[in-house]
């Protein structure tokens, strides 16, 4: 548990939060800043800040608790879609630094812009070298 | 295998891709539409078209190739964070019906909005009624 992290708090029950899910090492509940209706952020009961952190025992039932009730979230709202997503770290617009990933039921033509991102090019060559480069790292 | 699915084509050697890493479920490669640079695919071998449709073990296989390897692609191209997220069926911007989670590695301040959604508010008991109905369906 860290003191100051605002999800541990909902763990220890000092924040209340609209529970979905619960079992010994997993907490879900609705986002209290929802994007569209029915958002909810899965997040482990042990304190770890970034997916670097975690282990993998932990990220596979985080995971497999996100595919259970993303569907299930979909039809409770009469979504016809979701994006699942992990924003990890600041730059990737992660705020809570206690890891989670949203579930986002996604509406024909809603607002949202998630999927919908400008796309870049690669200068000539580019591409070949940065996956030479992100295999290379692979390997050390 | 889907004859007319892009990815089953990739997997068969039929169109190109640049690829970052393979075992024998696990097709990794980067995206040849990137929002950013580095922006990868991990793909199950088996063609699957939604998350409802894959399988726990191989859902948990792609999760920690993703794992292992954002952390890396972050690092290749000297960004700071990444995004990890599954776009599921149309609605949710789901181009390529093969099952596939994206690596978007995240620069501060770049021009993504993928975590800058506008929020909404339930109305009044629509969070809990929204809670309630969730967990209802859970249970059946």
């Amino acid at each position: 548990m860290a003191d100051e992290c605002v999800f541990c708090k909902i763990m220890k029950g000092e924040i209340p939060c609209c529970k979905i899910y619960e079992d010994d090492k997993i907490l879900a509940f609705l986002d209290i800043a929802p994007v569209n209706k029915g958002h909810m952020l899965v997040v482990p009961k042990k304190h770890f800040e970034t997916l670097e952190d975690t282990d993998s025992e932990t990220f596979k039932e985080i995971m497999l608790v996100a595919k259970k009730i993303a569907p299930v979230i979909t039809k409770a709202v009469n979504a016809q879609g979701f994006n699942l997503g992990f924003n990890n770290k600041k730059a990737a617009g992660q705020l809570v630094p206690h890891l989670h990933i949203h579930i986002i039921p996604r509406f024909e033509n809603d607002d949202l812009t998630i999927d919908k991102q400008p796309t870049k090019k690669y200068a000539e060559k580019e591409m070949r070298e940065t996956a030479e480069k992100i295999r290379n790292l692979l390997k050390k």
